[in-house]
C-alpha cells in the first residue's frame, strides 16, 4: 500500500466503498472488498475509533487505521474473512511492555480492536447519506449475546429520519431501545463508540459509527490565492464550493480541487444554484473586491452561516462597516460574532500557502468549535467524551468508551 | 500564468531565480528573465515586500507579488525591461476609490511599488547563500540621489560574514554606512523594507530585502504519517529531513517532498551526516515507537532545538519522563520549554491530514515567534514593525515603512 492511499481524505475512504459496491453491483466477481473500522483504542493510538480502511484482493488498502504498524497483518487477516465470509473483530496489543518493544521494534502502542467484515450492500445507506451530505450512524453488532442479533448485523440511524432502520430501510425492531439517541449524537459529531447495553436479560454489544456529512465550506473568489485554499480545505475534508463573479475566470476549469463550482453574481447568491447558505455553512471571502466583498458579508451574516472569512486587514473592514452605516445598515456584536477578519489563525507566515495554511487552520478550529491553542496547554483529554446520556433517555446504555485520543 | 507556479512556495521561486542564472551562465541566449520584486506596500495588498515573481520571456512567472491582479500588465513592462535593460520601479495604485472599484472590477487594493529589472549574474550571491542554508540581505538601490550609486546598483550582507559587500564580492565602500545594521535584522527575519538614507548632501533609497535561511524542520519517523506532515511542511517552505532508523523503510523513497533523508540509529543522531541539531532546528518526533522516540527527544532537548513536538498523548510523555527519572535524568521546567507534546495545534481535526496540518501550524508559529490565536483578536498589526534601529547605531537609516500586512 502507498502512502498516497493511505493518507487519503475520509471523503475519499467513503467513495472507495461507494465504488467498491457499485463495482459489485455492476456484476462484478472479484473476491469481495473487505472493510477495517477501528471500534475500541486504548492508550496510545493513532487513529479513532471509525477510522476506516478497505482492504482490496490485489494487498491494497485506501484509508488508514495506524500509522502504518497492522497493515500487513490486516492484509493477511483480509484474505482469511474473504474466504470465510464472517465478520471477525481482532485485537492489536501493541502496549509497551518496558524495553520488549525494543526487541519488537513495533513501532506503534496501544489497544486497537478492529471489525474486519466482507464489504456487502448492508453499508449502503451510510455511502448514500455521505453522498446527499446527511449525518448517518452506522450500527454494527459486535457480541448479540444471547438475543436475536448477530455479530454483524446492521442498523442505520439519520438524524433528519428519526427512526434507526435495517439496511432495508424498515424500522429495525430488535435492537436495543437506548441506541437512537446516543447515535443521533455520534453522527453529528462524526464520532464512534462502542456502547454495552443489558436490558437485564442479555447483553449486547454495539459499535455505533457517526459519519458526519462533510462540513461545507464556499470560498469566494477566483485569484490564484483561492488555489491553495481550496485544495487545502479539500484534503482536510471539506466539501469546497468556489464561487466567481460575473467575467471570472472560469471557476471549474482553475479549482479542480473543488467539489463544486458556482458562477454567478453578488446580488444573486441565495438564487444561486447548489449554494446553500445556512448555519452549517463556513465560507472565506476572497475576491479582493471591496463592493463585491461587502455584498457577500452582508448576505453571509443574514444567512446566518456559521463562520465567515474575510481576508483583508481591520482598517478594511471598519470600512466596510462604514459603508454599511452610510446605507442605514448596523450589525450587532452577536451578529458580527461569525466574522472573522483578518482571515486565520496568527502564525506569521506571508506565502501563499502559509496563509492558505491559516486559513484552512482556522476554519477547522471553528467547524470543531475548538481554541486554537497549543495542544500541550488545553486541560483535559485531547478529545472530548461521547456524551453517553444524550438521547430518548430510556436508559438503555449501559456504559461505552470515551473517545480515545488521536495521538 | 498557471496557479500552480504562483503558488509555489518562496524556496522554489528562489530555486527558479538559481535555474535562469545558470542557463544563462552555460550559454543560454533567450532575453533574460526579468525580476520582479516588491518593494513598498501601502493599505491592503496581498504580499509583503520582497515578494518575487520571476517573469520569462514566453509569458510564463514563477512566484506571487499579489493575488493575481497585476500579473498581466507587469508582462508588458517586462518585455519593455528586456528591450531596454534598465531597471524601473513601477507605483501600481488600487486603492479602493468609492465606487469606481466597481467600474474598473480591478479586484486588489493598497498601494504598491514594484521593482522590476533583467535578473543578471548580480543577483548571484543571493541564491548562493539561500542553497548553503545562510541568511542574506539583498540591498537594491531604488534611488542614488546625486551620489556614486544608481538605481539597480546591488549590494549583500551576510550576518555569518558581517561585511556589505559588492556582487563580486569586495567590502561595497560607496553605500550609506547605517545599512548593515538594517540589514542584518532583516535577513535574519526574512522580511524586506525601503529604506531612506540622508547624510546632508545627497538622500539614497534602498530596498533591503532579507531572505532569511528556510528553517530546518527535522521529521523523526518513517510512518504513512509522516508523508502528510513533509508534504505540507515543504510546500510551507520548511527545508525537510526525514529521519528513518534501522531497517525502516527506505524514507527517501517513501518521502519524495523531504529535501533531504537520513537512516541513522536513535543513539547516533549527532554523527549523522548533514543532520544539524542547533537552536534553529525544529523536530517533530514520530517513530510511534515508545524507546525511539524517548533517546531522540532526550538528544534534541540536550542540542538545544528550538521545537521539539513529540507525536502522542500527555500521558505517554509522563510515562516518558518515569524512565527518564529512572535513569537518573530529570529535566528543568526551562529544559522542556521548547518540547510540545500533544504535538500540534488544538484544531479539532482526526484524519491523517488533518492531524498533519496542526502540527505544521504549531511549527510555523513557533518559527514564527506567534502565539496561534485568531488574527481578528490580535492587537495592533498583523506584521510587527522593522527595527529601524537595529544595528550599528550610526544613525544613517533616517526613515522606512512598515512591514505590511499580507491581506
Amino acid at each position: 500500500m502507498t502512502g498516497s492511499t493511505w493518507s487519503v481524505p475520509e471523503t475519499e475512504v467513503v467513495q472507495s466503498i461507494r465504488d467498491s459496491l457499485d463495482d459489485r453491483a455492476a456484476g462484478a466477481t472479484d473476491p469481495p472488498d473487505v472493510l477495517a473500522t477501528v471500534v475500541g483504542v486504548e492508550g496510545n493510538a493513532y487513529r479513532r475509533p471509525g477510522a476506516k480502511m478497505l482492504l482490496s484482493p490485489d494487498g491494497e488498502g485506501v484509508g488508514a487505521i495506524t500509522a502504518g504498524c497492522l497493515e500487513e497483518d490486516l492484509a493477511s487477516v483480509a484474505e482469511r474473512i474473504r474466504e470465510t465470509g464472517t465478520p471477525e473483530v481482532v485485537t492489536y496489543d501493541l502496549m509497551d511492555d518496558d524495553e520488549d518493544i525494543w526487541g519488537l521494534g513495533v513501532g506503534c502502542n496501544g489497544v486497537i480492536d478492529v471489525l474486519l467484515e466482507p464489504l456487502t450492500e448492508t453499508y449502503r445507506p451510510a455511502v448514500d447519506a455521505f453522498a446527499e451530505g446527511h449525518d448517518v450512524a452506522v450500527a454494527t453488532v459486535l457480541d448479540g449475546g444471547d438475543g436475536p442479533l448477530a455479530r454483524g448485523d446492521r442498523a442505520y440511524y439519520r438524524p433528519d429520519d428519526g427512526t434507526l432502520r435495517t439496511p432495508a430501510g424498515d424500522p429495525a425492531t430488535d435492537w436495543p431501545a437506548g441506541l437512537t439517541g446516543a447515535a443521533g449524537d455520534l453522527a453529528g459529531r462524526g464520532r464512534g463508540d462502542t456502547l454495552v447495553f443489558d436490558d437485564g436479560e442479555t447483553t449486547v454489544e454495539v459499535f455505533v459509527d457517526g459519519i458526519a456529512a462533510p462540513t461545507d465550506l464556499v470560498v469566494f473568489g477566483t485569484g490564484h490565492d483561492v488555489g491553495p485554499v481550496t485544495e487545502l480545505a479539500a484534503r482536510n475534508d471539506f466539501r469546497v464550493t468556489v464561487v466567481g463573479f460575473r467575467g471570472a475566470v472560469d471557476p471549474a476549469e482553475r479549482f479542480p480541487e473543488a467539489d463544486r463550482t458556482v458562477t454567478t453574481s453578488p446580488g444573486r447568491l441565495e438564487e444561486a444554484d447548489g449554494l446553500r447558505l445556512d448555519d452549517r455553512t463556513h465560507a472565506v471571502v476572497m475576491t479582493h473586491n471591496f463592493v463585491d466583498d461587502r455584498i457577500v458579508v452582508e448576505t453571509l451574516l443574514d444567512a446566518g452561516v456559521a463562520y465567515v472569512g474575510l481576508m483583508g486587514p481591520r482598517e478594511r473592514f471598519e470600512e466596510m462597516l462604514e459603508a454599511f452605516a452610510d446605507e442605514g445598515r448596523r450589525f450587532t456584536e452577536a451578529e458580527l460574532d461569525p466574522l472573522y477578519t483578518p482571515v486565520g489563525l496568527d502564525l506569521g507566515g506571508g506565502s501563499p500557502y502559509q496563509i492558505a495554511h491559516s486559513i484552512v487552520a482556522e476554519v477547522l478550529a471553528v467547524a470543531n468549535d475548538r481554541e486554537p491553542r497549543h495542544l500541550k496547554t488545553r486541560e483535559g483529554p485531547i478529545h472530548e467524551r461521547v456524551d453517553l446520556d444524550a438521547g430518548d433517555g430510556d436508559g438503555g446504555a449501559a456504559g461505552g468508551s470515551p473517545d480515545a485520543p488521536t495521538q
